[in-house]
């Protein structure tokens, strides 16, 4: 957020920035989606949706999960929440009592702890290897855990789970009572192997997935909960009196989103050429620890050769290259002081001179 | 919420039903509003906004406060959220700590309390009279409340605060060091006197307004909150984590809608004749106990002549005569057994059609 501002405050100034700290696609929403949001402004009121979400969109959500996962999930578990960030609220609001311990794996996403405390739990940080794909395993996780919070593909690093590793982390939970929540608002943006949904292999996790990342659409703030069938009374419950309901608007617009594959996998497309683009470029410039790239469009590096002070390095290459990059102490308090987060969202061309850019600063030293 | 789905279900089942249990206008956003919309989503990307909110909005909503209430307050200080809905959660989570106690009147909105204890914190149902029209007065509010939340015009019972009354409770909060939370978003919607906004009395108070109301935009899910200036920055780090942003589409819509209060007004006189309307027939019929409706548009009545369980009557209601109205216990879980809410944002024709039904019913007793 202070590398944001501080790019904005250049850019106020006359500066032209190159942004790699951005953690959204540069399109707009699909033109599928645009053209039935202007059809529903003119056709109705867009009053309240139930809490739960449209039924056509719901409905949709669960044939998702058939097309692209091969699992049968019943559209009455589907919660058509406001952002994942108001199905994390849900979601943690539901599972836990104040004062109870969630694991979460460092690095990563850094509002998952600050909601948590947000809401009087305990977020317990789990240091993840870079031989595990900075990602939680079982031997790393302490016992008294209320929950474990899972991201596949992850921010910041990109990594993935496999099957095998996504069902050992469930199977743990499982064993020690933890409510096991999987976050996949990364699916979609991947260039290996195929994301594996938590919902593949247990009915018991909640998922959290969003339309901002694949369907390109941040600023309308829509997302979705999977719940086990046990819990979608109380969640609905929750959902109505936190939120009412998810933006109407939105939910029309995601609803024709679900059907824009063709633009989407364009914008895909761009993500791993721009992938190919850091790939080769960094190592050139000396940065050639990065955790695998498997998806979402982030490169998390090692960049102990250069800095012990992510936060120094990124606001100097911000200041004398005009690159904005955000320092790994975001999303691991300790060890992110020697890491980079390098984001791809951006256009080939921006990212192009972003690298040679950043190459020229790296050579000056 | 039970009457709302009964209501649906009957509908589903092929019934005609008259809609006087609804809490939003029948009414889409204005014009002004929807146009802006149409040419935003062919223009930009719709990516997150600020946590804070589009500058221009705030600006707009500061000015709207300088030209409604004659303060002049700081655009810094409003933080634009995703309905009045997201500024409670921002406002109950930076204020309390996990087992503090908040006082509100009874009767009131229920999520008040619905997520106060969502976020462990103690709701206080203060059991308003009808001498005092409903609303808190000082001599009842007990010792040791961290928080106070004060509705004005109140829902259920659209009764209102004037400045006096509102100055009261003010103090009082002062003296005790309880946090003033001003709910003020129905202004706008009033018949008699104008409505006072808590920043007129003190800056240290907390207001929350919405969209959703006199904008005519419930499922755009937009909002307001204004702060103290010292807390400013703790909110925006919440916000930032809670809800990244506000939907920007919602914004746009918000900022034009401003500008259209010829067609709002128009809105407004309808609820003013359907207000008419509703105080002439419902004496008639025998329910002439009802509180003082000051604005939004609701008349909460005391129906102890006919029932002594309101949930019970309004199911009577509903399936004997296809009207859907609100029993008194969703907003006063004791004293509600004795009374009814009717919404009047429904069409003049509909409402009328309501009254008739109402009257043919009980007069079958």
């Amino acid at each position: 957020m202070d590398v944001m501002q501080a790019a904005e405050r250049a850019e106020a100034a006359g500066r032209h920035i190159i942004h790699m700290e951005v953690g959204q696609p540069g399109t707009p929403a699909p033109a599928g989606a645009r053209a039935a949001v202007a059809r529903a402004i003119e056709s109705g009121a867009l009053g309240y949706t139930t809490a739960l979400g449209l039924p056509a969109l719901r409905a949709r959500i669960a044939r998702h999960y058939s097309d692209r996962h091969g699992v049968e999930i019943d559209s009455g578990r589907i919660i058509v929440t406001a952002g994942s960030s108001a199905a994390f609220l849900l979601a943690f609001t539901a599972l836990f009592d104040a004062g109870e311990k969630v694991g979460l794996g460092l690095p990563g996403y850094p509002s998952y702890r600050h909601i948590l405390k947000g809401l009087s739990l305990e977020p317990v940080g789990i240091e993840t290897r870079a031989e595990d794909r900075y990602q939680p395993v079982p031997e790393l996780l302490p016992e008294g855990l209320a929950g474990l919070i899972v991201a596949s593909p992850a921010n910041p690093s990109g990594t993935m789970l496999d099957v095998g590793a996504l069902s050992a982390l469930i199977r743990w939970a499982e064993a020690n009572g933890t409510a096991f929540i999987s976050d996949e608002i990364y699916h979609g943006i991947d260039y290996g192997f195929r994301p594996v949904s938590a919902l593949e292999i247990s009915d018991d996790a909640w998922v959290v997935n969003s339309f901002s990342k694949y369907w390109s659409m941040t600023g309308w703030r829509l997302g979705w909960l999977v719940v086990p069938e046990a819990q979608v009374r109380q969640v609905e419950r929750l959902a109505q009196n936190f939120f009412i309901c998810a933006p109407h608007v939105s939910q029309v617009a995601a609803l024709a989103a679900m059907d824009c594959d063709e633009e989407l996998q364009r914008n895909v497309a761009t993500y791993a050429a721009n992938r190919e683009l850091l790939l080769r470029r960094l190592p050139e410039m000396g940065i050639s620890r990065i955790a695998p790239p498997d998806g979402a469009f982030y490169i998390y590096a090692d960049v102990s050769g250069f800095t012990s002070d992510s936060r120094a390095m990124s606001a100097d290459i911000l200041e004398r290259a005009g690159v904005a990059v955000t320092p790994g102490l975001d999303f691991d308090p300790g060890r992110g002081a020697r890491f980079l987060r390098f984001s791809y969202a951006a256009g080939a061309a921006d990212l192009a001179e972003g690298m040679d850019r950043l190459e020229a600063y790296l050579r000056k030293g």
